[in-house]
């Protein structure tokens, strides 16, 4: 194999743009300096549209767990009720965080691979008004699903005093996402998904009905406390070292949105994903969830009659593609593309090719060309 | 279209290796200090492998041009007689360069997509025993063929005193060289290419033989004096200052060939050389070279139902792949496809399934898939 060739499609980490890298290789620069003010001053407006908000996005220096215990330990204290609805490995992450701080979880399962039924939560809700906080998760990450976040949070909202907590990690950023307008209360992502940067930040805006509850909130923080981040960030500031080459490397990531436009960025992804879905359908290989429950970022394929892991062990021997294996019970059971960020048509075309090969390799008896057929079809029948 | 994602598939520059990318990227270095002595010293023995050769391989820095003008004027002086082989635009090139200097030159002229036909050449010499010189192209990067220069240096030895110089610019790296043994006696090649670096070096070695024809030219030259390169090599030292950040990236290119084993590098170029041409018989468009000429490095297709700019236009625009038109009486008839140095067959396979979107873009009836299927099974042909 070609060596210093690796094709990293796992739902994130995902590859950065060669304009980040050589941005985040800049000379470093003092982190209480005017010039990370005015970095800070430049970023600040332009996270806004990709969260929808309004409100000014915090950025940690963490990784997306980091970004969703801030949601928890800035909204709910000890003995507080909450509503977890957990679809995946990150739902879970949520109820394993809660749970650290003595928080009383109500931990609402759906089945893996399946989306939110807001109506369900609706009822549960009317059940348990007792209930401060309900936390979901927008892409699930482990699933690819992409949860309705909007209307469960007008479900909250008209049933309930609840705020809405959301991560948004492995897709804010390569999907619309109107916080502002959807009745969004806390919003979190990470760095080192559709956002094209290497792992290390995490963005979090809270509404102002969050902000009265953040500011009333008991419970004991210091690094992760959000009060911190809005009041520096108001006098372009972080309260503590920021990971300064990876602001360099967001300047520029937002340089490149910009350019294309979010509107497109979006279109892009569903693009990407129709294409994933209908290679794996033309090669009448099952996927773990419904079109309407795709996630436009990453793709769920539950493999019958070969073994994922076989499949995935091929590609990165073959090829050097890296995809990703199911979590927790889904291990062995399904295989995950990721298709965000730094990520295209033409990408998606190779990825599939080169599954063909792996498939036919481990001997499952496909056609081969028709995935990618298919893949082209969809492009087509999208783009012409 | 995704900003910052461009697919150079062009016949060279090729694309670089992201180590060798950060090599290149290491400070400044004195050229006269010992840390340039020892990264010479570190380079040398290094390059001999890839040419076959045991004499030192010298590195000049300038474009491949310069690498064949070194040839030219370290051999020969106005007045003398050489046979030049015309293959494409880069025999042409010697053409044009020994009538800048007077030499006597006998342009031999072979079809465009055809191979040198050692035969005839043969014939030719005996009709001319006064050529001091043979000039030749290993891989035409015009028409994507590859000259048998083994046959072709064996015949001249056999028929006449000449000297055998090869152009190997667009293959040198990619396909089995044996300098020594086959008996060219001056090789030259450039570092854009299979090299792997950024256009600025080129590579030349000479003969036993040729040195001495070199050592009693009395053709005046300064820069291109290739005494001057050997004579301060011998000291791991260049004649005049080096373009030393791609030394830098030399030294990473050159790990990256061990790292991968040169029969391997050569058994890959050949794989994707196979993938292409099968991909476009798949399609039933036909290719300008005979299996038999084509050159591992770069494939020529030559459309009847479209019209190959149309093709590249869209491939730029919807991919942003770029591919090569025709030089010379060839623009507009052919477009040429780059699989060289950092080219996996991953790439080709991503290559032709975006061709084949943009051939139904331009209205072409080509089944979608079909020519990827093709390339899929050169490669578990080849590879299974």
């Amino acid at each position: 194999m070609l060596p210093d060739h690796q094709l990293l499609r796992i739902p994130g980490p995902s590859p950065i743009p060669p304009s980040v890298q050589r941005a985040m290789s800049q000379p470093m620069i003092g982190h209480r300096g005017q010039e990370t003010k005015d970095l800070l001053h430049r970023i600040k407006p332009k996270l806004k549209p990709i969260f929808g908000t309004e409100q000014d996005v915090l950025i940690i220096t963490g990784s997306g767990t980091s970004g969703l215990e801030t949601a928890v330990v800035n909204t709910v204290k000890p003995g507080d009720e909450v509503l977890i609805i957990v679809t995946g490995a990150f739902g879970d992450r949520f109820v394993k965080i809660c749970n650290a701080y003595g928080i009383k979880t109500h931990r609402y399962d759906v089945d893996w691979g399946a989306a939110i039924s807001p109506d369900n939560i609706k009822k549960y809700l009317i059940e348990h008004p007792e209930i401060k906080v309900v936390f979901s998760t927008y892409c699930e990450t482990s699933t690819g699903v992409l949860n309705p976040v909007q209307e469960l949070a007008q479900v909250v909202h008209q049933n309930s005093d609840a705020l809405v907590v959301v991560d948004g990690v492995s897709c804010v950023g390569a999907v619309e996402t109107e916080m502002d307008e959807w009745g969004i209360d806390v919003l979190v992502t990470g760095s080192q998904k559709a956002m094209m940067l290497p792992p290390g930040l995490t963005f979090v805006a809270a509404s102002e009905r969050a902000w009265k509850v953040i500011e009333e909130n008991e419970q004991p923080r210091f690094y992760l406390d959000l009060k911190k981040y809005r009041d520096n960030l108001v006098k372009d500031s972080t309260p503590f070292t920021p990971a300064v080459s990876l602001l360099f490397g967001l300047e520029q990531v937002l340089k490149l949105l910009d350019e294309e436009g979010l509107e497109q960025v979006y279109a892009r992804h569903q693009l990407m994903t129709k294409m994933t879905r209908a290679a794996f359908s033309g090669l009448d290989i099952p996927l773990l969830t419904s079109d309407r429950a795709a996630s436009p970022t990453v793709t769920a394929i539950k493999p019958v009659d070969f073994q994922a892991e076989d499949l995935r062990k091929i590609l990165k021997e073959d090829f050097g593609l890296a995809v990703a294996g199911g979590q927790q019970h889904m291990k062995g059971e399904i295989f995950r593309i990721g298709h965000m960020g730094y990520c295209s048509p033409a990408d998606v075309l190779q990825i599939v090719s080169i599954i063909e090969i792996g498939l036919k390799k481990i001997g499952n008896p496909i056609e081969l060309g028709s995935g990618t057929r298919a893949a082209q079809e969809a492009y087509l029948h999208l783009n012409f």
